[in-house]
């Protein structure tokens, strides 16, 4: 057990560790998110951490490949962390052909990248994704961008906007060239011309092919996509907008392509996804339509938080059940049994030796809201004491009075 | 994007996909795991998938070292997989310095181990772990033993009994005996008297010990503990027993030991935990008392299953809308959308050229109890038809007695 010198504490370079403030938060936006999923008929799954290096690799193009954690096991095989939730996904629906489909499954799970820390990104991180499986049908990719609308309004985004495209409109671009324009709204319209410069263009014919890019128009896919989502109630230039310019990096959209974005949030997109009909095909060598949305999570939590979105408490303990001595803790126990029983979070503070006031200091930094006092005199006069951490109001109620007076205060 | 060759659509050794059906349950049984750890005033945390190496070796024991998974990352560092959750909290203490004490935790999360999956071991699996660590005081041992003893309450377990034993009792035998005696449930009282021959005990020797292990009696801490967990509304020899075998193989345990076991599930215990003050010392060199439990989440979903404790349907859909024409599609969207803000979880069939055949065979093999059809007829009349999937009944409504309708069932 013991050791000559100590462990350094530490975690690795881009990983974070998250401490119940922070984690009562998460843990809240994950529940909205889960529920708002399944509101609109999404199932979860979940795959392993770990998959095939070969799974992993050549479907994202080379620069994503680069940030593939991959390891060699104790048996030699090649493996690696999953980098997203949407090959596993493939796979799944390559490996188990008797899934019913149109298959709409959602994942919120945790995926890993070797990105470089230094430039402030994560190298483990949450993404929550949607997904149908097997169908066509624009109407699918209609199903997905409201689900992913209605799940920001019910974390507070009030003006989030889809931004759609459509990959065909890029069919004659070569692919560096599109990933330059995606970058239109980060590095600003000089930016792109100067990065299409650098990859062999003219300063006119980079021009050009941004007027002309300019100058698309919605297809006729994308035209029926914008008739659908208004029949959901959904208006065109508040809720979603065709944008000529949205492009996405990865290779492997197909048609419709999304990004979420807030004007209230201006370090990046909420989340994005499209359409990608050939993915599954690298598994099967047969086409199976598909499409999809991610939110990106440590970025909503983080417009969350700066934009006041979701107040919480620090802790989910509502209230903290004081103990005196041998005699009253007999008392303080089944008093917080039955409070339990009642469905409130309630601790007990777990050492009768220390003093009211170290009891009462720790339930003030913990951040619990109400303590309930029991000590000798209240407990000759069946009563207890209830105190108001915040307002620092105190009162003495009878036992049987205290659950009714707790169910008052709206916990 | 094309390969040469079809990419082989499978998981590693000892690996899991879960899908819908499974999904849905073991979701539910973490909320109510987690529901019933936040009542008794336990917060939740998250720590990174990957740990330095040194984090994660050297506190276990070597047989438990051989099972972690270490991997060199591409900066050369030795890092691995995290083992368990308890070592991760260990670091966390040790490297936040201010966190308020007693600090009362939990963690559901995936923890990884190299097993060797012939033995029908998995290598990838969930632990939901509570602890208290800052606190020496019994009634710390007492709330964790509380906590998980509601929890498989709430889960269905009737009859789970904690049993319970002191570490210290075994203070003058070999490490390498307790972890034989540990194994008398599993390999009998004849299978521990001959691996304690095979480590060196005659045989005499090997029957000794047993007789004097069988006569220890509660020390004086336990008999304290006892007192506490009646006073919590526990019945001693029914909801809690004295086991003096009970060993727990990990030697980083100091005090009390605790093993959750159910008759009616004989495959292993359901969790088990106990009082470790020295291990957080391994990083700060000055001991902090800490007690836990942990459930096996796999056993818990196996137990749950074999016993029937919870039964789901195989998806959250609770409805299905099906799709008939451009024209009629505009009223089945927007009566999806009003049926999702009745908090029901709704989905729209994706493919309006899908005969209502093909629609209702699909809410059928996904399992969705309840299909509404809204064709042109039943629009001229501003009514659909509900179908019960289950019983095959089948009515016509008012669109507007629709959602009063579904909230009748009880969905």
């Amino acid at each position: 057990m013991s050791s000559l010198k100590n462990i350094s504490p530490k975690t690795l370079k881009g990983f974070r560790d998250f401490l119940p403030k922070e984690a009562v938060l998460r843990q809240k936006i994950i529940n909205i998110i889960q529920t708002t999923f399944e509101k609109f008929g999404f199932d979860p799954i979940e795959t392993p951490a770990l998959e095939y290096a070969e799974t992993l690799l050549g479907k994202y193009g080379s620069e994503a490949d680069k940030l593939i954690y991959l390891f060699n096991d104790r048996g030699g095989r090649q493996i690696g962390l999953k980098y997203d939730q949407t090959v596993p996904l493939a796979r799944i629906i390559a490996q188990y052909q008797n899934i019913p489909k149109p298959f709409k499954r959602y994942q919120i799970g945790t995926v890993w990248r070797a990105e470089n820390p230094q430039h402030g990104r994560y190298r483990e991180f949450v993404h929550c994704d949607i997904d149908i499986v097997g169908e066509k049908n624009i109407l699918a990719d209609g199903e997905i961008i409201v689900c992913a609308l209605e799940t920001t309004k019910k974390l507070g985004f009030k003006n989030a906007v889809m931004l759609i495209n459509d990959r065909t409109l890029f069919a004659k671009i070569k692919m560096e060239f599109i990933t330059s324009i995606d970058k239109l709204a980060k590095i600003g319209h000089n930016g792109v011309i100067n990065e299409l410069i650098r990859k062999g263009l003219t300063k006119t014919q980079a021009q050009k092919l941004l007027i002309s890019i300019k100058n698309h128009q919605p297809t006729e896919r994308l035209r029926l996509l914008f008739k659908y989502l208004k029949s959901y109630g959904l208006k065109e230039g508040v809720n979603f907008k065709f944008d000529p310019f949205l492009a996405r990096g990865l290779d492997y959209y197909t048609e419709s392509i999304f990004e979420l974005v807030s004007p209230d949030y201006l370090s990046g997109s909420l989340g994005g996804g499209g359409r990608y009909d050939n993915l599954i095909s690298l598994f099967t060598g047969k086409d199976e339509p598909a499409v999809g949305f991610a939110f990106g999570f440590d970025r909503l939590v983080e417009a969350i938080k700066n934009l006041n979105l979701i107040n919480l408490p620090t802790t989910k303990t509502q209230i903290l059940i004081t103990v005196f001595n041998e005699i009253t803790l007999n008392q303080s126990l089944s008093l917080a049994q039955e409070i339990r029983n009642k469905g409130i979070n309630c601790e007990i503070y777990p050492n009768i030796e220390k003093k009211l006031d170290k009891q009462l200091k720790y339930a003030d930094k913990k951040g619990i809201p109400f303590v309930v006092i029991l000590g000798p005199e209240e407990i000759k006069k069946g009563a207890a004491k209830i105190k108001n951490m915040r307002t620092k109001e105190q009162k003495e109620l009878l036992i049987k009075d205290i659950i009714k007076e707790f169910s008052n205060y709206h916990l």
